[in-house]
């Protein structure tokens, strides 16, 4: 990931003041960074012939653009007109947070919103290195394992950059926060954390004897929620 | 869980009948309660003023209802004029297909997505029953641990009501499927499984001694995704 030397702050524009719960808003750009890093999909809104069209797909992060994947989403974004607005969620749930009452019950999670008008990636260069960035975020390590895309893969697919310009990052953490007043009845309070782990690798039925189970899948970080 | 006697199989409208990976698609109505009762989250996407707009919400299930909660995401829909159509997405993410190239790389996912014009649920009645289903959804166990909503915090809180009757799910499990011309190569291939789990409940600080974590949490059943 190529960073900028001076990353700027979070943008401020109306839509990503929040309207609620404002002590939960980050501004940092290394929150944005940490939240795109973590998850493997986001959730790709937008606006298909008046109607809200809502889209999980893969993605990748190089510097401040975000790539998405040309599955479905990026489809229907290319086959819309022109560079139609998107909004982009990515969501890291780390917990349910338990009160000692209903009305206090929350989420630990961690939250970003994107808002953009992504641009087809065409040019051949850009568009391998945009696959390679949403192959490191799928599977860090293929790029250099598996075969590399053809020149008919390469023009068979859709690649889409939506720079991260303007952009929320939503964080609750920690324990619940109800009032003493409540405290005596009794009711248990805390969290019960959620983490996302990677299971033990499985073969394909068809893998040829003699080819171990590479170290960039056996050691996988597993994700950050 | 309340179910009909017969659920209808899923609708075929022009937006739930997939375009693409036409093999990944499931009729079963029971493949929808699926996805829907595994997952914590969902995301609603909506047009605002024109604009795409993703939130990540909380949600229960009831039978063939959909209740919302009335975090910022069904504060948006009820400060929009009228019943504004909502899609929103429901995704499992159950592992990361590695195959022998770049190209064929997948993921094995459950996902849902409904239409609709979800309706605020005024009546106090069905607003804390409604309020009860996304309580047990997100913390099975709770509303009879903790205190109930009272009149007050009942008036505060917006629930919104939203049928399944126009829904699709997308599944992909099993091994990559890459061309057998490619297995000469000697990559990899197969799958590395995700899952989420829970961690050891935290207790709050402010806990007062001698309440013991209660068995709706110490043995909370893991997340199918």
């Amino acid at each position: 990931m190529t960073e900028p030397t001076t990353a700027p702050p979070l943008s401020a524009t109306p839509r990503t003041s929040l309207g609620r719960k404002k002590d939960r808003a980050r501004t940092d750009r290394a929150d944005l960074h940490d939240v795109l890093d973590g998850a493997l999909i986001c959730h790709l809104g937008l606006v298909l012939d008046g109607h809200p069209q809502v889209l999980p797909t893969g993605y990748g992060r190089d510097g401040d653009v975000l790539y998405l994947h040309g599955s479905t989403g990026a489809r229907s974004v290319l086959a819309a007109s022109g560079e139609p607005e998107v909004c982009v969620a990515v969501t890291l749930l780390d917990g349910v947070v338990y009160s000692r009452t209903i009305n206090d019950h929350s989420m630990n999670y961690r939250s970003a919103v994107i808002y953009g008008r992504p641009r087809a990636v065409l040019d051949p260069a850009e568009k391998l290195h945009g696959l390679r960035v949403l192959s490191e975020h799928l599977a860090p390590g293929s790029w250099e394992h598996a075969r590399e895309p053809d020149a008919k893969e390469l023009a068979g697919v859709a690649v889409l950059a939506l720079s991260l310009a303007e952009a929320s990052v939503k964080v609750r953490s920690g324990p619940p926060t109800d009032d003493p007043a409540e405290h005596g009845a009794g009711a248990w309070a805390g969290v019960l954390p959620l983490r996302t782990e990677w299971g033990v690798p499985e073969a394909a039925p068809d893998l040829a004897d003699g080819i171990p189970t590479p170290p960039h899948i056996t050691d996988r970080r597993n994700p950050a929620g």
